[in-house]
């Protein structure tokens, strides 16, 4: 196997000004010039994370190795999709705290379990979002009320089943899937750790 | 194992009124006044996917089980970062002409065999963005000039080392490492169909 030159700090390109390029309730643009260390600049625009300290993705998993996930309207796509609870960070959270609050507000159960699994950007080119995601296990009655304009349903779903396409349910938001796919493996190595 | 009631288009929200809220060079905003079917109102903003059908995640793999990666700056983080030649679709462009373009112009090698695995949606809630994941096979050399301001560097990396976490490199663009889960699923599920 080739050994890749891992990135150095040396030849990152350099940030020579960032300008807002607009502005509205939830998003902001900015129009970034950069130098690469050929010496071509460019403008680039990207998204950033603005005031959100980044996403959290919640994958809320039994004992039986069933998982919960939520059906919520999409706007983006203009339909209901099947996902995890998810939720934006609040200042002061954690990913962990965040995650027991979206729990709590989209499916009524607590964790008395956390474990953050992976802290991940997204289509880095142009955003400057992060998703956390993060196992809650050891599920309890716990609701607590969310923002959304409409309740929320929830349901049980194998987990193994879920992501070898033995259910009726399909999963295709990118992230949510991501989501699940480090939760079977951390359970699974967890599973053979045990075994060992 | 509780069944979902799966989503009906029966009680999918109104949209009531589509208006831009911005507009840049790459990115446009807009304001969705939509209706749920309970009668509440809401403000919501997206970012649709404008003039891009969809974001291309090429996983080009080789017999031996390894898979080409690239390290490219991405301006959301301000680094660089190791992931998968990826490109945006260009009009009339199908998701496996998008990865056999981006293949010769970021790596360097065309591809004799294109599977599509996925189309994903990405971050919905806010994002009209779509991804279509796309396995590349049977590569061959055929170089193109791509419009990367700098040259990308690219490498060779086992497909499971990189997921268990054996090697050096760490994928932790969302896209990316999960194009990487959905290759190997399907690499697997063919790999048992043939030994059946």
């Amino acid at each position: 196997m080739k050994r890749p030159d891992l990135p150095t700090d040396t030849d990152t390109p350099e940030v020579l000004s960032v300008e807002l390029a607009a502005q509205t309730r939830l998003f902001t643009v900015e129009t970034v010039r950069v130098r690469y260390s050929n010496g071509a600049e460019a403008d680039l625009e990207r998204i950033p994370c603005g005031r959100w300290p980044g996403a959290v993705m919640v994958v809320p998993v039994m004992p039986d190795g069933s998982v919960y996930l939520v059906k919520e309207y999409a706007v983006g796509s203009e339909c209901y999709e099947i996902g995890l609870p998810q939720g934006m960070r609040e200042t002061g959270e954690s990913p962990e705290q965040t995650a027991n609050r979206e729990l709590k507000e989209e499916i009524g159960l607590g964790a008395r379990k956390l474990t953050l699994l992976s802290d991940l950007s997204v289509a880095s080119s142009v955003l400057g979002f992060r998703v956390q995601v993060v196992l809650a296990e050891s599920l309890y009655d716990a609701k607590l009320t969310g923002d959304e304009p409409e309740p929320l349903q929830s349901f049980r779903c194998n987990l193994n089943a879920l992501l070898a396409g033995n259910t009726d349910i399909q999963i295709t938001e990118a992230r949510s899937l991501l989501a699940l796919y480090l939760a079977r493996e951390h359970l699974e190595a967890r599973k053979g750790a045990f075994d060992d």
